[in-house]
């Protein structure tokens, strides 16, 4: 029987995953599983997507362009110009979901063997893709205690060897929900400068920003037009994750150049996703108004039922969907097994993603769980007040 | 200024794209070209197809399943059914095109440095996916004389060393169109249990089979479960190339469980495929019956002009809707670009691609060119004018 790969036997299986048949089987004794695992958000796709598939003419649905399609690419530079993001249409190259874009920035741009530096708790795919890559992450640890925010650059500094290649960051943060302030993204810049090395920015959040605070782009840094690589995506501005289109985007014309040839390779990035991601450049403005309305409200709630729980600490993010909370467990994983397969409260349960899988030792999440507030207020609320319930009788609590 | 890796600056560029810049410049010259350079069918994709997306009711287009959408595989296990090959829906991973699943089948059982043997001509993304994934591709030449058929035995075997880690085939055959017999695949089979290699084999032509010939799936050899994997696409059956939708199959579960773990890393194949891909497998029969009508009288047409052409050889082929053409040209990635860029014939040209492309030594092809007949017959006999007028005057011509 022939083997399977060094890599393919690496591959990380995410804590979340583990968790799948549990909720499961929960689900086959008909309870009701609250979802806030995965940033799969219920607010509804803009009408004005939808309706372009639906109104969808083409006889032949053929491969686009492996850059994408052309005019898309160029309605997207001037999305990026509306917020302030100068590019020209051909520093971008439409890829199949961000995922993709993080794959062949990786791939163009660091060998197997050599070394990226990521803020942990990172979002676990990134593990993944470095994996597929064969470049090894090293974790510079941010820390709840300081809300997530950037560590210090002597940290970053004492990581950076001869086989360092770049910085990826996500900004606003998946799993954290922590908003890079303008300041911190030059100190990033100031780095990557001194070094020479990639700055690799992943903004598919760029959108959901809170009280007031901007988001600052790494596009925006001056001087640093060959180290800078953007990751994007349509999957949350639109709530469209199955589309799977996503954008790598770089003045960096190298860069773009190189990461065409593993575009050419796979043809295409998807033709329908594409037109789906063109037509949702229409969407009004009091759609975002309403999702952004929605979010603060799910944000708010969901932070101070937190908080409010006894032995929970929760920071408030400034962005994207997500939270990290600490909750007074012996041990997260085990405590989210629990809930799920020997707990119910109403006949509900809640599922939440152990925050072991986002750091590269599991032990600095040990107590953590990612919170995605990506469901209604009614049921965020009922699934506060079962975790609540839920902690207060867990045998593993410990304050 | 950061560099590019290794691997990015190794990425091949395909020919064919060497030549698109000729192509554009013949087109402002408000030149007709016909495109004979890609597999890009203008065979309409299935309305029942087409139907599903405009009737497309949800409200948000969420993540699928990561090995893809179940009832699309249950229903994909059962169209394998029909055409006798017997699996179950969870040997079955939806992955976006078939280039993913390539993608995935060499990252999940070679380690970089390794080999994988692929009879040449072949399609020229496997070197772009073998550079990707690390792995070296040892190519075992078939010829043109002998109608491109499986090299013997002693060919492959003299090739396979230590790092050898399977063979990768492409039956119907792109880019010679060469169906391989049962009696071939038996052989195949041989030499992968002799070695306890892997066979891969690329389906995606399986419907496309002239002249009463029947295909035979690598599925089909019994006692090497672990050893076949196959790839799958919607691309061609179908005709739908840019819904990026295809298809990892094995009987061998590590093979499943490790793909599925690149699988989660990118989150799931594009939904809106899928449900193309699902709406397809409703196809009337009288669909195919049409779309083999049409290429077989494409096939006969194409060869039977070019063999007509003074100099030219070109085999019959058997399958797929592709031919390897042989000219009597001193340099035929040469005479490609001055077909587009020199000539013209009543305001017509032609792009092809040159086989240097499909073969490790461009020497090998240095006179063929492959055609793909995916255009209808009165722009196949306009496109074989003005070959045939290009070569009488051609001035690199070398009967």
């Amino acid at each position: 029987m022939p083997s399977i790969s060094d890599k393919g036997n690496k591959m990380p299986a995410s804590p979340i995953r583990k968790l799948v048949p549990f909720a499961e089987e929960a689900k086959r004794k008909n309870r009701k599983v609250f979802h806030l695992n995965i940033g799969q958000p219920d607010i509804r796709t803009p009408e004005v997507a939808l309706e372009a598939i639906r109104n969808y003419k083409e006889k032949v649905i053929e491969y686009s362009h492996s850059a994408g399609i052309e005019s898309y690419r160029r309605k997207l530079a001037d999305y990026y110009k509306k917020i302030d993001i100068d590019i020209d249409y051909s520093e971008i190259l439409i890829t199949t979901g961000g995922s993709e874009a993080i794959m062949f920035a990786l791939m163009s741009t660091v060998n197997p063997g050599e070394e990226i530096i990521i803020p942990e708790p990172f979002y676990a795919n990134y593990n993944g893709f470095s994996t597929a890559a064969g470049v090894n992450v090293i974790p510079v640890t941010s820390s709840i205690k300081e809300n997530f925010a950037l560590p210090p650059i002597s940290e970053f500094e004492k990581l950076i060897t001869d086989k360092t290649r770049g910085i990826v960051i996500c900004n606003p943060n998946n799993p954290t929900g922590y908003l890079y302030s303008r300041k911190e993204i030059e100190t990033l810049g100031e780095i990557v400068r001194k070094y020479d090395l990639y700055l690799y920015s992943d903004e598919v959040y760029r959108e959901f920003c809170y009280d007031g605070k901007e988001h600052y782009s790494v596009m925006n840094l001056k001087g640093l037009e060959e180290n800078i690589i953007m990751m994007d995506s349509v999957s949350k501005r639109y709530s469209a994750c199955g589309v799977r289109i996503g954008a790598l985007i770089s003045r960096n014309k190298s860069v773009i150049n190189t990461a065409l040839k593993f575009a050419q390779a796979r043809l295409s990035p998807p033709s329908l996703g594409q037109v789906i991601g063109e037509a949702a450049l229409n969407t009004p403005d009091s759609y975002f108004k309403e999702v952004y309305e929605e979010y603060i409200e799910r944000r708010n709630f969901t932070v101070a039922a937190l908080n409010k729980m006894e032995g929970v600490i929760c920071p408030n993010p400034g962005g994207a969907f997500y939270t990290i909370a600490q909750l007074p467990v012996d041990d997260a994983d085990i405590f989210c097994k629990w809930i799920l397969s020997e707990f119910e409260y109403k006949n509900q349960t809640v599922m939440m993603a152990p925050a072991s899988g986002f750091y590269s030792n599991p032990l600095h999440g040990k107590k953590q769980v990612r919170i995605a507030y990506v469901l209604k207020i009614e049921d965020l609320a009922l699934a506060m007040e079962t975790l609540e319930e839920a902690l207060k009788v867990y045998p593993g609590r410990e304050i």
